[in-house]
């Protein structure tokens, strides 16, 4: 007969550790076009081939020139430059300005040889097609960017480790750099076991479930920029269970094994992660509800974790471990979920020893203010959390909250 | 000659105003596996073809019996049943309880038919392998999640409009629901003009430069969940711009042109957009720097902006602009960008009649807060936003920020 679960439980921040402490993330790397790589974090430093911009171009549409030519310029005693035509843009110039010479010239315009300022069309008068007037003396470097202002050849564009933004993948483009190396998305392999499990797509007959944990678990790896890999269902018997974490744990970075919810899937978890490589087992049990009987391993320096075989519970747990585990693997400081401050609807009382997670609705306050409402469910199943908006946290050791207590709920 | 561009600007709420009342978008539906449809949007009210749980099931591991047999039993006065062997998982039982009978259950395993109740091993002692005592009096239900329970087949699962979640994929899966009708992604339609622009991979020419505005404005769209459309480079040139407009025009919902640096690409823009349809051009000029140049039309009833064609400004603009569009599209609340809070490293002056945009890099204080230091550039290129972590509104018609002041920074 099996016994009910007994074991000594641990903080989550303490199981992070525990994790930290034995698995050296060692990244993949990949190459991606560019274009394609929002979001992905850069494996190397990248230095600009060429200077950017390639040539000294202007920043105005006006008149390029010499700026000792408009010395002591203005208004009442204006320069009288020669018109010799207009520079096309997107060519090297085919003219060049000698003294007292202008040439028409466009914004990002290249500036011919000789000259070294631009004056800008206001600031000057057009007498006929030939003369213009400069009405203001121009100083050298007016309104020109000289070649390598914005980048100088070799110069560093962007580190190791950054996280690409629109303006970055512009940047790097901006240079030439139209393939870069980008650390691989770590694969999140995820395995349930039970007897009772079927593929969500198939007919149900009576005493099956679909198997959700899958699913939802893919969707919170793909949501923290990892790539999920679904591993399928085990039966409920030692040998299948292990040959399917076996297989899968080989093709993965991360394991979740979502054990079913019979008594000998949850025993047999622990020996199938104990097989799979040393250390193994790090840690049975967290002080978290849901989440308790969670398991922390490393096996072969990849995390592995037995989650709970609830959805909810499942879901929940995950979200407190996995983004961290895929934070750390891609060399980024894990992000704090947003959090939006409510007004608690009622009080919510906590038992001492364990960190609860409450689903809550939000819904707007009578004062303009959001109110917070606990969503509760029977078996806190996955119904649930569809009618919640985030969750609160009811830290460790604390008495809970009164109602009208002002909370941080995280959202979804 | 082409004269400079004087017009009467608007504050960019005032344009997005504009926008909608001229806008009904009416968007595309598309079916899509349910699975890979996280972060999309319900394009129809979701209802569960079948109830969860699909059976009675129990929420513990212990025996399944009938509760008016344990009527009265104490630790001291236990409740003696005949223990008739163990219900499978994932089958429907094959044995029933009669009158003094118990089945060994598994959590979520199916009641039989004549038990109403489930006692925890906890609460039981095995007396020997055909009889247990039962130590606690059992109500009927208790420990028992009654069919439908969960959800009632015909119960609305999500509603229309509803952005899927991780758990919201999960009870959708749950009750069989495995293909869903999402809104499709607005497709962003981005066309480059001017005769200076080269594609990123080509070799640089004098006087050219990479037009990078439609990969840093297809990642902006791509990162608002819209499926960017590059439309590639027009010729500076009326005929090949209109008609490279007119043809991804056709092909998009949302139209933004990036109009070279040189006066005529510039004039063109107001030109080709005019001719895309009525409405048409609405508004020339933001209240917004950078931005000023950016031109605000609706073109038989898609919006269509034209943008300046400086990489910083286009990018900058587009910011404000379409992730208003985009979530208008798809029937969302436009999401505030994330913000952090940090105090200014210098004075930051501004000019009455706009709003300014300034990006600043954000580093730790010698107090622990946050420092946020603002990073000019010449010519506001893509470098500048490059070194920088986020933007400093400096909003319309105040005197700037003095040095040291707390302010809110965007974050990219």
């Amino acid at each position: 007969m099996p016994s009910p679960e007994f074991f000594q439980v641990i903080p989550v921040d303490d199981a992070l550790a525990l994790l930290d402490q034995h698995w050296q993330p060692l990244p993949a790397t990949e190459t991606l076009s560019t274009a394609a790589a929002l979001d992905r974090i850069l494996a190397a430093d990248l230095r600009s081939p060429e200077q950017v911009p390639a040539f000294r171009k202007s920043t105005v549409d006006g008149y390029a020139l010499r700026a000792a030519d408009t010395f002591g310029a203005s208004q009442s005693l204006p320069a009288f430059l020669r018109l010799r035509g207009e520079l096309k843009m997107g060519e090297a110039p085919t003219d060049d300005v000698g003294v007292a010479d202008a040439l028409l010239i466009h914004t990002g315009g290249m500036l011919p040889a000789s000259a070294d300022a631009v004056v800008m069309l206001e600031q000057a008068q057009v007498i006929d097609e030939g003369e213009i007037e400069i009405l203001r003396a121009a100083a050298p470097g007016e309104n020109v960017i000289q070649a390598g202002e914005d980048i100088a050849a070799g110069a560093l564009v962007l580190p190791r480790g950054q996280r690409l933004r629109a303006q970055d993948i512009g940047g790097l483009l901006a240079v030439g750099i139209s393939e870069i190396p980008v650390l691989a998305r770590p694969r999140v392999g995820i395995l349930s076991c039970g007897d009772e499990l079927t593929p969500p797509e198939a007919r149900l007959t009576p005493g099956m479930v679909r198997d959700i944990n899958a699913y939802t678990l893919s969707a919170l790896a793909e949501k923290h920029d990892a790539a999920p890999l679904r591993l399928g269902i085990a039966a409920d018997a030692i040998n299948d269970y292990r040959q399917r974490a076996e297989a899968g744990f080989a093709a993965c970075d991360i394991l979740l094994l979502s054990a079913g919810s019979s008594v000998s899937a949850r025993d047999y978890t622990r020996d199938v992660i104990n097989g799979l490589g040393a250390p193994g087992l790090l840690q049975h049990g967290l002080a978290t509800k849901p989440g308790k009987p969670t398991i922390i391993a490393v096996c072969k320096n990849k995390p592995v974790i037995g989650l709970p075989g609830n959805p909810a519970s499942a879901l929940l747990v995950a979200r407190q471990l996995l983004p961290h585990l895929i934070a750390r693997y891609l060399g980024q400081a894990p992000q704090s979920p947003a959090t939006r401050e409510a007004r608690l609807s009622q009080r919510v009382a906590s038992v001492t020893g364990r960190e609860d997670w409450l689903p809550v609705k939000l819904s707007r306050a009578e004062d303009g203010g959001t109110l917070a409402e606990p969503v509760f469910g029977k078996s806190n199943l996955i119904f649930t959390l569809i009618a919640a908006d985030g969750l609160l946290r009811v830290p460790l050791n604390t008495g809970g909250y009164e109602a009208g207590s002002i909370v941080d709920v995280q959202l979804f």
